[in-house]
Parts: C-alpha cells; sequence; structure tokens
C-alpha cells in the first residue's frame, strides 16, 4: 500500500498503474469527487497540510508519495521521524518547493542555469537587470508556483516596482535572465532509493502563458551529444539531491546549444505523459516502482513519434460531448480525460498519438485535443 | 456511468481502460475484497442473481455490462423491461450461458462446429459415440462450465454411464465429438448496437487441464486467409447474435486446414488480455466504447509478436515477492497481478512481452510468469 497526498490527475494516472502491479493507493484527497479520487477505494479527505490527516493517510503504507509539492517540509520531517518513508523526502523536494534553494543547490553543482538572485527591493531587482544587460527580466516567488502562476515577465524599472509592490512582503523573490532560447526542452528521470535509475527520452514542450501545451518525443532534431548530456542533467540532480520517484528538469535550448536548468519538479511530470502510450513503461508506474525501491522499467520509446496535446478547458462544458467525432476519425487516437470540470485553461485531459511521421502524428493529435477543447482553427492567440 | 456486474479480474481491467476514457464504473462485486472491488469507488457488494441488488447497480447508468456470463436471462429481461441497457442482452448472452442454444445456432447459421448432440441417457450417447466412429468423446454441461470446469472427456460406454450417473438429473448434457485439433485459436471481435465492429488478430492459445496458460498474437504460421476466416466467423457470429461489447470465439484448428467453433464467450477474454501493452486499442477499452456506442479503437498489434502468460496459483502465495527478481531481469515485461488470494490453479494474474523474435518474446514471457507463480522448471505435467 502506497499513501499519495493530491487528488490530481497524477495520482489518477498512478491508479491505472498501481491497478497492474497490485499496489493498493491510499489517497489523501481534496475532496471527494477530485479527479483520482473518482477513481479509488475509500479515499481519504483532508488537507495536506494537516498532520493528523497525513498521519492518517500513511498509517500502514509502506511508504508515502505525492501528486504535487505543496506539503511544508516540516510536515514530512514529522513524519519520517515518526517513521514514515516519504519518497522524495523532505531534504530532496524542498529544491522542487523553493526555487531559490533550487537554484543554489544547482549552482554549487556546475548545472548550468539562468543568471539569477534573490532580490527583496526594487533597488536590488534592478540593480540585477543592469547586470545582465537590461529588462526584460523573469520574476519569480521562491514558494507556491505551478503552471506559470507566481511568474511574471518584468519589461522595467517602472514594472519592477510594481510587482515587488503587489507582493506581500514576506514572499522572497527570485529574479532570472529572460533567457533566448530555441525552445524548451524536458528531461525525465526516475530513481529508486538504491540508486537505480532510469532516463526517459528528452522531449520537446510547448509552453503557452506558462502551462505546457504539447510535447514531442522525442525532441525533434536534438543534437545526440546535447540530448545525452540533458539526461545526464537530470540524473546527476536526482543523485545529488537524493531523489526518489520521478525528476522532471524543464531546460532551455539556447541558440548557441546548450541548455539551462529551468524548473524541477519531483513527481510525474506534464513532459512525461506520452509515455502511458508512448513508451515501454510509462512515467507513473516507474514512479511507483522507485518509491517501492523495486526494479524500473525500460523507459524507452516505442514508436518513432509521440505527441501529446493537453485539453486546456475552453469553450466546450461537456468533453464526452468530442468522442463521437474524436474517436471516429482516428481509431488509433489515446485519449485521457481527468474526471475535472471544466475551467478556463485548467488541464482537463489529454491525448496521445504516436507514429512513424511526425507532421501526421502531430496534426492528428492536435486536431483531437483542439476538438475536444473547443479550440479547432482558433488561432486569435 | 456503467453498471459491471461481478468483480473478477475482467471488470479489474476494465478499471484501468476506464479512467483513461473518464467512464464511472458503478460495480456489482460479490465481497468487498475481490478483484475489481478494491480498485473502484464504492463497489456495490451483491449477489447477481438478485434482482434488487441488479436494479441498485444499474440505478442511474447508461448500460449494464458484465464481468462473467452466470447472470440469469430472465433478471436480465426484467431488467431491460424497466428500461436497462443490458449489454450485451440476454438474448444474445445466452449462447454464450447455455452450450446447447450455441450450438443449435451456430449450426442453423452454417458456421463449423464439432458433430455433437444434447443427450439425456448413456444409450443416447453411446448412440453419439458410434455416429462419430466411436470413443473417446466430450461431454459437456450445458449452463455454468467455466475453465474446463463441466467438461469431461469419456473414453467408453462404462465412463459415460458413470459421468450420467454423476450428473443431476436437471442438467442437460451436450456431447461432442473429440476433434483432432492441431492448436487452438481464438478470434475475438466487439461490436457496437450501431453494428460497427472491430476484429483483433487471430491468436494461438494453449490450454491445460481447460484453463488457457499461454497466447501468441498474432497466431504464428496461420494461413492469412484462415485468419479472415476465422476473424469473419466471430463478426458473423456477433452480428447475427447481435452481440454487444466483446465476443470472444474459442476455435480448433484441424490438420485439414479448417477452423471449428469450440466455445463463445461475450465479454473481455483471456485471449485478449495481450492486447492491453500489445495492442493500439485493448479488448477492455474496445469493450467499454462499445456498450456505450463509440466509435471502436483500432485493434491492430503494435509489435511483430507478443506473448502473454498466465500465472497460475502455484506454490508461490506471495506473488509481490517475485517482484525484485523478475523486474530486474527483464525491464521490459509488463506484469498485471490480480489482487486476489492464491489457490491451486487460480488465474491469479498475466504478463506480458512483445517484440520482434517470436522465441526471445515467448521464453521471456514464459520465465516471468512462472517465476511469480514458482512452476518455472517444473515440468513434471
Amino acid at each position: 500500500m502506497i499513501a499519495v497526498v493530491g487528488g490530481g490527475q497524477l495520482a489518477r494516472m498512478m491508479q491505472q498503474a498501481a491497478i497492474g502491479l497490485d499496489v493498493g493507493l491510499r489517497l489523501l484527497a481534496e475532496g471527494r469527487d477530485v479527479s483520482a479520487a473518482r477513481v479509488v477505494r475509500d479515499p481519504l479527505v483532508g488537507d495536506h497540510r494537516d498532520l493528523s490527516a497525513l498521519r492518517e493517510a500513511a498509517q500502514g503504507c509502506a511508504v508515502l508519495t505525492f501528486d504535487h509539492e505543496h506539503v511544508p517540509t516540516e510536515l514530512l520531517r514529522t513524519l519520517e521521524a515518526e517513521g514514515v518513508a516519504c519518497r522524495p523526502g523532505p531534504d530532496a523536494l524542498v529544491h522542487a518547493q523553493d526555487k531559490a534553494v533550487m537554484r543554489a543547490r544547482l549552482v554549487e553543482l556546475g548545472i548550468p542555469c539562468p543568471r539569477h538572485a534573490v532580490v527583496a527591493d526594487a533597488a536590488a531587482l534592478d540593480a540585477f537587470a543592469d547586470s545582465v544587460d537590461g529588462y526584460p527580466v523573469v520574476v519569480k516567488t521562491t514558494r507556491g508556483g505551478y503552471d506559470g502562476k507566481g511568474v511574471w515577465v518584468v519589461g522595467s524599472a517602472v514594472e519592477a516596482a510594481d510587482a515587488l509592490s503587489a507582493t506581500s512582503a514576506t514572499v522572497e523573490l527570485l529574479v532570472e535572465e529572460k533567457v533566448e532560447f530555441v525552445r524548451e526542452l524536458a528531461a525525465l528521470a526516475v530513481r529508486s532509493p538504491s540508486g537505480q535509475q532510469a532516463a526517459y527520452p528528452v522531449v520537446e514542450s510547448v509552453q503557452r502563458g506558462g502551462t505546457c501545451v504539447e510535447v514531442t518525443a522525442p525532441a525533434p532534431g536534438l543534437d545526440p551529444d546535447l540530448a545525452v548530456h540533458a539526461q545526464w542533467i537530470a540524473m546527476r540532480i536526482a543523485d545529488e539531491l537524493d531523489v526518489t520517484g520521478v525528476l522532471a528538469v524543464e531546460l532551455f535550448e539556447t541558440p548557441d546549444g546548450r541548455v539551462l536548468v529551468n524548473e524541477l519538479a519531483m513527481r510525474p511530470h506534464n513532459t512525461g505523459h506520452w509515455s502511458i502510450d508512448g513508451a515501454v513503461t510509462s512515467q507513473f508506474e516507474n514512479h511507483l516502482r522507485a518509491v517501492l525501491d523495486l526494479p524500473l522499467g525500460d523507459p524507452s520509446a516505442r514508436a518513432p513519434w509521440t505527441v501529446m496535446v493537453n485539453i486546456l478547458g475552453g469553450t466546450v462544458g461537456r468533453l464526452h460531448d468530442g468522442y463521437p467525432h474524436v474517436l471516429a476519425r482516428d481509431p488509433g487516437v489515446r485519449i485521457h480525460l481527468y474526471g475535472k470540470s471544466v475551467q478556463p485553461g485548467r488541464k482537463v485531459g489529454h491525448v496521445t498519438v504516436y507514429g512513424t511521421d511526425l507532421a501526421d502524428v502531430r496534426a492528428r493529435a492536435r486536431h483531437a485535443a483542439h476538438w475536444f477543447d473547443g479550440s479547432l482553427g482558433d488561432h486569435s492567440e
């Protein structure tokens, strides 16, 4: 039995893998009807910041793992002191929770990152901007951001002052150079407590408004040496930070052929969803195998190309209405709906298509996803 | 929401597909801890012969479908009269419930079957044996048999008399010639209420003691015309009998290159388990799509060869003890454990391996399955 904190789509997709492996999931969910709570036996409902709820979830479980990174470090330390194996543990997880801690540690390890500074006031921000040849720069809250929330592009000293005054005084801010990149990549590694690692093929991800919208595996035309280097970065970080389970490393590919680390996530990640249909072993199954310290499965791709496109909440309220068209038009498309209510921009599902012709695979995946969310043919952005 | 009657591994594997499609399963299970009841929200516990339990399961569901074929026909007729869409319906299902009805109908359709007769006494059985060039013959109860139960090979008139005296007088018996076959095949079709069909590649199945132990997809060396003919038989039966969902047709391949229908099943079937990892769309997903009258998914194989080997209850009580060896030895093996207690000969899981070299694929699948069940190297049968 594995305790999983958080009832989102990541926990939901873990359940599909858990059924095959016959691993029971004890879910601590935000509500009775959230995504994962709909598909497991006897979900617990409680707050991930409530120690007693976490204790109840962990009771009798071999390990505790996560759908998200928001459990406070001090609660995880308490659970560990009480004998609960948290995977990843609090000392690793803090690097996915606090961007300032993450940056400091990666620099220490010599991992390439954008230039950055932790700032407390507008003067410091302005000084940083000067040091990186001026605005725009990227300002991030060190904690609590996800999917583009907690991140601003700041174009001038005036905007910088506005951004800082809009932020509560207790929030620490990280400021980073705005990297000129040719595209975004992601390297996903899985690590077990024993130290085994599996690295998935490096993928290309397309973001819009800070949200991942499309992933192509493998990243088309990626220099093989750079791909190996990106995998090495992910595995080195996983090892040095003692990560257990999935580590996703979001990267910028620069015009001069380097990669810089953008963000870390220590859980199954949107850039790994393609692996359910596209890899021998999905990121969800390998996450479970890793946190149980079982040998990992083959992360290889099964097809030359796999494209995953997110279904984002849009104009279509009832996603199931898309089935008659999408399924009849393309018998090979793979659908994953998350059982979430539709809200604008919310990730409510994804589709995956694989095959030998990238243009065909991509067009089919986009058609299906955008039929579901009502954005087909809408190029207004 | 789909109501599923029966909490075995078939319903359990439906749940993996249901999660992806965001289709809720309302499960009517034999107990709180049977295979499928462990992996769905709020399973109902009740008897499939209890009309009120069936009504409770069906309440508010678009359709009702099955993990097994044991729901009495008259109860399904009552549910249908009350507006519940049973898929397959009672008029189709009776052909999977009653072997005498099935044989009569297939003969009427001109579908090739073994020679057979319905007999009530030893004299009639003996007369049938004479008509097919003597013993041995195969005697079957017309209802209630599965996995070799309710089937006897009878070698002489004396054995025939014994078999009949051991059987309750109210049970009708079907007697069939003992077919000389080169191997067993299975053709699996899925049919929607609208009439769309999908036919999976014809597979070879190996039975031991009446239980399926191994399936190879596609059937090696099968004459392409005979493969198409076998698929045609399955699709013709599905159409003529108005089957909805999966129809599995177990076949004998004879030395003179014909196929004869052995058994029918109207639900996902052991000979289709390979499709979870081996086909674009699994039989479980296509069963759900069919009973919801949604367009069907591509049933094509993803690899040249896929081999599925059942894990049968044996000498190993704790199946999970097999993980460290099996997973480390072969990162490509796909594991499916059913969460069932181990009893001798009981189907408690299966493994699947796919690839380009059949001998390699088969050896790897056998090694994994037989490591789990403790029969590796045991050739005592």
